[in-house]
């Protein structure tokens, strides 16, 4: 029988053992970090109905959905029913509108889970990937204070993730569409096509902006004005400041000011450090569906990742699915594309093997004092494998090496004889010798735990 | 426009967050296990290529396999080329045939993610289901020393799972087959054909079993000592013992009987409680894939769950992939059903819930106080939730009730003007009076961190 080439599917990310234990530190930072906050878990199933999923007709999204269908169903000529999640939105949204009489709101939820895009295979691209989603969705109302949470979680993860320097760039649409309205640009369409312009600012520059700017409609003056408004490189309370010098009187540009104003004093009451958010008026969010504060992250020393969680404020999550107004608010993490751009440019965090000693097997007839010395081992809180196949000590050694275990204890008939245990410190080259009784003290100097 | 049904596909689980935490914690204690011994990380991607995924022709299994496709190969008018996994085994093969030179072996992972199978939806299936694996894999060849350590930690994990007393009742399908070639049953599609009636025993009862055996060709001396033998109620050691007095020197027998020696010795010397495992004869497993040790877990009070935990010793992993012989052992955790199953019968785990402390919000005026005080008590390791609606007392305290949260922390102007602040015990419906410097220490008798 011709064997079968084992390979995974183009745009999905498999790591191997000790790469995982990084994304899995990462993924147990992260929900801590919600956990810390508040946030309750949901989990969704990875597919949905397709009627239910697919509530927008067509568009680019939809191309992108992947239909899945048993070998039952093919037979039988039936068309695909279900679709894999393209996000956690909307499984929200069907979540919350299915629950809702049996929820409390405002309802905080966290989700840690796989979505899924037919993209086209290229670089970066992945047609799996991890997102990791917090959301407050409130019952008709969200007051806007909720707003400056979200950043505070992600300065505690993101800090305790060590990838770097970061900073979150927020903004809030009204401001803009507000400024937008008092300078005559009253049309929704017309608001929405500059703001993508303006989204657009740091890849094509001012001038460009500027041009499409009054091509839309705005005046040359006003253009300038606002252009000069959205690249104030000051502190959040310049930027705040700026802002209030406008002499708009739109009650959408009074209302995204006075939420801004909001936001930067609890973002100061919840003790986030003051660089690591930055009023940043450039920051439109390409997506309709927000309405208030939008959020951008990049990583300072890498502005070429992109924006590395994102989000923002919506006036409705499931208008498809209830009657009922859910306002809300949420950020999502792309954890799958961050990690692979922070191993790319060997910024991935150092993150101890999750194994931390190996009982090596000096004698075979030994075997019990080897499992029975693991267990104790295990109870002191220790992570430990036996050897259990007979092989030289040499061969034992390269295992722990290439699996990056930091630790072996060595017993032999030698060691029974003089009353000791050896410990090899793989990294230290160190051998040190304990009595059997000082064994695990000695080791809990070496590992935390 | 008219509003969609928001609904889950059927056969899948969608839990309310209470619920979800306690799957969570299942999940936790789980990984935990598998990582205190030594077991490394492995996700694989939800989908594999169709080609590599369905490596044995036709059979019940494909009927189940979910195809996937995106819309524009569906346009294209090509056959899916990918399938959600059904299990984590082939998955497994073929990561370490891809992989093989960059392990380390024996190869010891643990993989816990969901899995997909297009049953006949009824009650008690699922359509995706967590499963939850580990697996040692040798490279040429693996000690049956490997096979003790697997129950260890099952019984770890059952233990800290809380989910009433289990046994693993384990075998060996080399004692069964060698007994049967020395009864002259050599024929090893007869051999199988009588270890599957042997595995309906506790089904089918000892008559249906003894006559279906002498149909396959035993004569009914042999039928009857194989009954007494497999029927066999006594200790581990008693059953070695009886199996000790079998006067068979057929060597597949010797070895079976040599493999049970050992990891009977094991199971002690890893302090293995005597009575959570069991040497059960009958227990032969269904699948031919397993060629030494068998295991299955009962919970001892609910035999009619079936076996919560299953696994067993193979001679070769992934020999559609590769050439090297590939043994292993390994065992599998069915979380979703057994979750469900433990959910009907109201025996889940009590599991606190991960929001410890709600701060009301008696004046919005204080929001800064109650985002500081949050911010504070996050950093002392709790996890915190501000309620930052205004709402009446009575409502916040609603919403605490129905999200199950147990303490809520109350700072009025009353209060300021005290200089105290007020912890509300919502399950024993107490409250006490604290000074800001002591709400600390205070929480921390009252919440475990």
């Amino acid at each position: 029988m011709p064997l079968i080439q084992p390979r995974t599917p183009p745009g999905t990310l498999e790591l191997l053992p000790r790469e995982q234990m990084v994304f899995q530190h990462m993924l147990d930072v992260i929900r801590r970090g919600f956990e810390r906050f508040g946030f309750v878990p949901v989990e969704t199933p990875v597919f949905e109905l397709k009627d239910v999923l697919l509530t927008k007709s067509g568009g680019e999204t939809e191309k992108q959905v992947y239909f899945v269908q048993s070998t039952g169903a093919i037979q039988q000529g039936h068309d695909a029913e279900l679709a894999l999640r393209f996000d956690l939105t909307v499984p929200l949204a069907r979540y919350v509108a299915e629950h809702e009489h049996q929820l409390a709101f405002p309802f905080r939820r966290y989700q840690i889970q796989r979505v899924y895009r037919g993209e086209r295979a290229q670089k970066g691209r992945f047609r799996e990937f991890y997102q990791c989603d917090i959301d407050v969705i409130g019952k008709d109302k969200l007051d806007p204070a909720y707003d400056a949470e979200l950043p505070a979680i992600i300065v505690r993860i993101f800090e305790e993730l060590k990838v770097g320097n970061f900073t979150i760039h927020f903004s809030n649409r009204k401001v803009l569409l507000g400024l937008l309205a008092g300078f005559g640009v009253e049309d929704a369409e017309k608001q929405k096509l500059i703001l993508r312009e303006i989204d657009k600012f740091d890849k094509i520059g001012a001038d460009k902006v500027k041009a499409a700017l009054v091509e839309l409609g705005l005046n040359a003056d006003a253009a300038q004005s606002l252009l000069h408004l959205i690249t104030h490189s000051g502190s959040k309370d310049e930027v705040l400041a700026a802002l209030r010098t406008q002499k708009s009187e739109h009650p959408v540009f009074r209302q995204g000011l006075g939420e801004t104003a909001q936001m930067i004093d609890a973002l100061k009451a919840l003790g986030v450090p003051e660089n690591r958010t930055r009023l940043n008026l450039k920051i439109a969010r390409g997506l309709d569906y927000y309405t208030g504060t939008v959020y951008e992250t990049l990583i300072d020393d890498h502005p070429e990742f992109g924006s590395v969680c994102s989000g923002g404020r919506y006036d409705d999550l499931a208008s498809y699915y209830t009657k009922s107004k859910l306002p809300g608010v949420g950020l999502s993490i792309g954890l799958t594309r961050l990690f692979d751009q922070l191993r790319t440019s060997k910024l991935l965090p150092l993150v101890p093997n999750t194994v931390q000693i190996l009982i090596a097997q000096l004698d075979p007839q030994l075997s019990s004092s080897y499992l029975a010395l693991a267990a104790e081992l295990r109870h002191a809180g220790f992570n430990v494998e036996n050897y259990l196949e007979p092989a030289k000590l040499e061969k034992q050694l390269k295992y722990a090496d290439k699996s990056g275990i930091p630790f072996v204890v060595l017993l032999g008939p030698d060691e029974k004889a003089k009353g000791i245990v050896r410990v090899k410190d793989l990294a230290a080259k160190e051998q040190s010798e304990v009595t059997p009784a000082g064994l695990i003290e000695k080791l809990r100097t070496l590992i935390p735990i």
